[in-house]
């Protein structure tokens, strides 16, 4: 599928610019996401509280929509929903390859013929969940929970949380992604997410078979030696390399890339000293990241999860227009 | 199994002649189908308000008991029992075939001891539902949410709903139902209710290997011609042709079958000229219907799903007892 | 993985000896016990009320987590949670043998910083609940819902609250486990449970291949043959036959077991005449139990699932640090 940018922007907003569907970040305004994180602050304290639920959502009807299956990140979403007290329901949906959007377009219809108000979408077809955005009813939204190579925006949100929670702010920043950043929708997410939020410095950083071409166009500077890219970072944001990826041609071994791309304690000694180690999750430990440095203490991996629900919450609120107190 | 017409309407209804459980229109008398249609009516409301809920089951267990699955069944039943607040959980139930009965038995007691209050029961056999009602204590119900070829009454009652709401009654219509009669629990249900409803005439049309024998001792009019069978008529109830079909002795093919029962713009000129076009879903486009009927403004097919919560909640809420306000 | 029987009481108790984890009746206090079998009599009423719910645990989230399926049990905790309020995941992970204990860490560590409140755990891996309590945050408790063979404690405690609730007490009693002890946790857990309780006299019953070595230092009596096991016994406590028992070589077959072991009517007349016959389910009826048996009025078996949903209620109750009303 062909995703055309400059759609992008309105199919996202409504006419006074509010959000009406989480697609991607490309095209949102600076101020949205602003918007997005400031709400989510207000969410974090909820997972606090002896009852771990607001009334925002009560009575809304949010329908996982899963055609890839991902346990964790339905859970992510099944759990949001349920702290807003909305109704949810998990359907996982297998499409014969033929017939797909015709049969998804009459899919869709009747779920909203039922009413439903939200639909988070997984997908392994990029563009998937822009598809499904312009096919569905006016007062229906969509939520991207990953589609193909495109994008992972609420990954990409909680990911800026995170950074912002720990480091005060993005315009002083060096952000490093570090991997698989060609086939990666975390890596596209994050690069638009931290572009658009002012980070002073963003590099890509892995071999050339794992880098997407004419990526400087991006506004990203590209690193082929770990310690190069890191030199003197204050993020390092690692991908997960797929197991698919490590079969391929692409890759000498698994072994041979922890070797060359591997982030230990050693390596990390080229970034600043109070640099933090983050990562989608779940990580291949001695693949991508070495296990003293997932738990040791510049890692905010599980930080990250837990932004992660905050973030999800305040992007169905304010989908559904809704404030946090 | 063997189900016994007589039994069916004690089985039914409690001594006052109250819903007790739901599994077949036969025996059931008009006024309660009518009761069943205004109840909706007032539910109907419940999936336009900001808040879609309401609290008559809270604290009622609901079952989804699926010994067959289907996903889209499923998902009406659930979403109808959460918007009357109740707790449902979904089981999926696959039963080796011998021993079958025993374990049946044994599995609803079970069910039952842990203070269940419904259960929703898809089966592949004709008569399983009536097999479960007569094995549930006193004060468990069962609706039949499709059970063989024997009956899908939730699905004929929607059916009616939405003839009644865009037609305003029943007695002067003239309805033909097009398609595989022969293996439809949905067009046995939908004969059945629209009879007892008064309607002026029932009319099935199909080939004579998909209409069954003896089907005019139903009081409906049998017809092989698709123009001949649908002329004059008001509504038009396409049904669903089976895979399992197309690919038997029974049919040549799903492209002849178009040819000569696909219901067009064209063909549909033979109906009343406000004819409405009704569909259970999920629709075989280009195979009993044409695109343009589908998506075309005589198509009530959306209406029909948005319907069958307001129906299932109606229907739920009077087997317990409640009122819709 | 081994179980350390020392570190087993300070895991399951905080420092204040209040239940902080429900992994294992070994090592736990006869009056913690009751306390369990007190609270969950004021948990009985609640699935006889006309709303079924009480808001002990609204707004916290209790994940299933299973690594082994079980509809039937997953029922039983999934029901319990939602009677109480609370928020209810369900996750089934398969995890391969391989980097098992890596993944499954990860796995924990994010849904911890999802704040989730408790795990129910469901293993094929003896020890497992422990391996998971060990891992969890401070915050975090654990439920075993069975282990391997190590336990099945909510059982156990439901086997105790049924013949309490018969029987009015433990102390004047006899028990004969009837069975495959030696690969049962449920026996495992009963026999702790009823051993603290104060039963007079405890049984086991079965085959010499069934039974596990050095039962007796347990504190039971061990007999082959089943009219002198159950001799005089007050309770009889069958065990369901694993399939793939009957399969191996540890007994000649299914009907030549029921020929010696399975409890019928006659055979029963060597109990007392008020024994009571009990069952965790699913029975095998014409294995171990002849259908007059369980289907007749010794049978407690489903008083057993009833009793099953307020004990877990109460086990989730207490670990939460709420009381039932």
């Amino acid at each position: 599928m062909r995703v055309a940018t400059n759609v992008t922007q309105n199919l996202q907003l409504d006419p006074q610019g509010r959000l009406r569907h989480f697609l991607s970040i490309e095209g949102l305004p600076q101020a949205l996401l602003t918007e997005i994180l400031d709400n989510a602050e207000r969410f974090v304290g909820v997972g606090d509280r002896a009852v771990k639920k607001v009334p925002l959502l009560r009575g809304k009807t949010v329908i996982n929509l899963f055609f890839e299956p991902s346990t964790r990140t339905r859970t992510t979403f099944e759990l949001a929903a349920k702290r807003l007290s909305a109704d949810v329901m998990n359907m996982n949906i297998e499409m014969s390859s033929a017939r797909k959007g015709e049969s998804l377009r009459d899919t869709l219809r009747n779920l909203e013929a039922m009413h439903t108000d939200m639909f988070v979408v997984r997908h392994q077809d990029s563009g998937a969940s822009f598809f499904i955005a312009r096919q569905v009813a006016p007062e229906v939204s969509v939520i991207n929970g990953g589609d193909g190579r495109h994008a992972h925006p609420t990954q990409a949100m909680l990911d800026a949380f995170t950074i912002r929670r720990v480091k005060g702010g993005f315009e002083d920043l060096t952000v490093a992604i570090v991997g698989d950043v060609a086939h990666s929708r975390v890596a596209r997410s994050e690069i638009h997410a931290l572009k658009t939020l002012g980070v002073r410095e963003l590099r890509v950083v892995g071999p050339a078979t794992l880098l997407p071409a004419a990526i400087e166009s991006l506004g990203v500077s590209v690193h082929h030696v770990l310690e190069d890219g890191i030199s003197g970072c204050d993020v390092i944001i690692m991908l997960r390399l797929q197991q698919e990826r490590m079969e391929s041609a692409l890759l000498p071994s698994a072994h041979e890339y922890f070797r060359i791309y591997g982030v230990t304690e050693k390596r990390l000694r080229a970034a600043k000293r109070d640099a933090i180690v983050m990562h989608p999750g779940p990580i291949n430990r001695g693949v991508e990241i070495d296990s003293a440095v997932a738990d040791g203490p510049r890692s905010v991996i599980l930080q990250q999860v837990s932004y992660g629900i905050a973030v999800r919450m305040a992007v169905m609120a304010m989908i559904m227009g809704r404030q946090p107190e």
